[in-house]
């Protein structure tokens, strides 16, 4: 008697269900299983979802914000920001939490990420090659680091700090009101707030 | 300074995913964040794994398991199971835990859900006709009742029984070796093939 399985479209989507980020194997079954069932009508707008995901969503080549294709940068190109000041985070999703705070009007950066030599994520697979020149070509005068208060935040706003003052411009970074070991994720928008005015400066 | 927000596309696929079973609005931005970077070569693959969902997946009329389209069903076709005993159940994903149990070679019938007054889940809601037409059309000795041990699961079968001895067919269920209160789901395969050996008769 063969083992009965699921049909290979089912089994294929379990697959690519449970290595994303948040779900396992048992998840993903009952998630596959819920669109065969009652979600069934959710099934197409998910498909086109994702389709439109790839083909509409780009990223800013200066920014490192999201972009919808063909449409100018919501950030760099508005009229109204303070082009002489820039605030670098780690994540796009960062970029939200800080305006959602409103304490902020200048340019952001993107950095992608932050130093962990233990994840091998050396200055290189950062983009600061591109904050160094952005930071010449629109000569910011200061340069804000809203980076996660965990230690490789520490570590890459320490290493930021020091290559930009190389280069003459003030560093500040994001006032220690924000709960230590946490990322910009997990504050809400009052401590973001507070922090973003209390930025101190770094000698 | 109008309020930044994601690009739309990025904001539907949050909104599509967020509504999904087990996924709150945070789990579902950091779904898409990841598929906006690291895991950006994952899109394609899981739109196309749904588009295939949709497509090439279809529900066995006569046991209620899946089916790929255009090909025989794997269980109600297999020339070796017994077509003399039904195993009733009711979510197609049971028949996977029973199948892997390999205490059992007869034909499934999937519900679709039980009886449930308070979330106006009626008798007509599920697919008990069908089981009554098949138990007399195929001549069915024992019809075997692997519903969960809740309260639901408990009416349906009670109910179950009474429909189908009416009929004159013998009507067993799983031995209560299953866990109070679970479902088919929550429970390991040697419990299962346990409960399906002791199975006993219903008076």
């Amino acid at each position: 008697m063969p083992l009965i399985d699921y049909p290979a479209p089912i089994r294929e989507l379990i697959v690519q269900m449970k290595s994303l980020p948040g779900l396992g194997p048992r998840s993903a079954e009952r998630l596959v299983m819920w669109l065969m069932g009652r979600g069934a009508g959710r099934v197409g707008g998910l498909a086109k979802a994702l389709g439109e995901l790839q083909e509409r969503v780009g990223i800013c080549g200066e920014c490192g914000f999201f972009l919808q294709s063909g449409d100018p940068c919501p950030l760099c190109d508005h009229p109204k920001r303070d082009r002489h000041l820039m605030c670098v985070v780690e994540a796009a999703a960062d970029v939200l939490r800080l305006e959602g705070s409103r304490a902020f009007v200048g340019l952001y950066h993107v950095l992608g990420g932050k130093l962990s030599p233990l994840d091998n994520v050396t200055p290189s697979d950062l983009r600061i090659d591109d904050l160094l020149r952005r930071v010449r070509e629109l000569e910011v005068t200061e340069v804000i680091l809203a980076l996660g208060a965990d230690v490789e935040g520490e570590v890459t706003a320490n290493y930021l700090a020091d290559v930009l003052r190389e280069g003459g411009v003030m560093v500040t970074r994001l006032a220690q009101g924000m709960p230590a070991g946490g990322g910009l994720d997990h504050v809400d928008e009052l401590t973001i707030f507070q922090a973003m005015n209390g930025r101190r400066r770094m000698d």
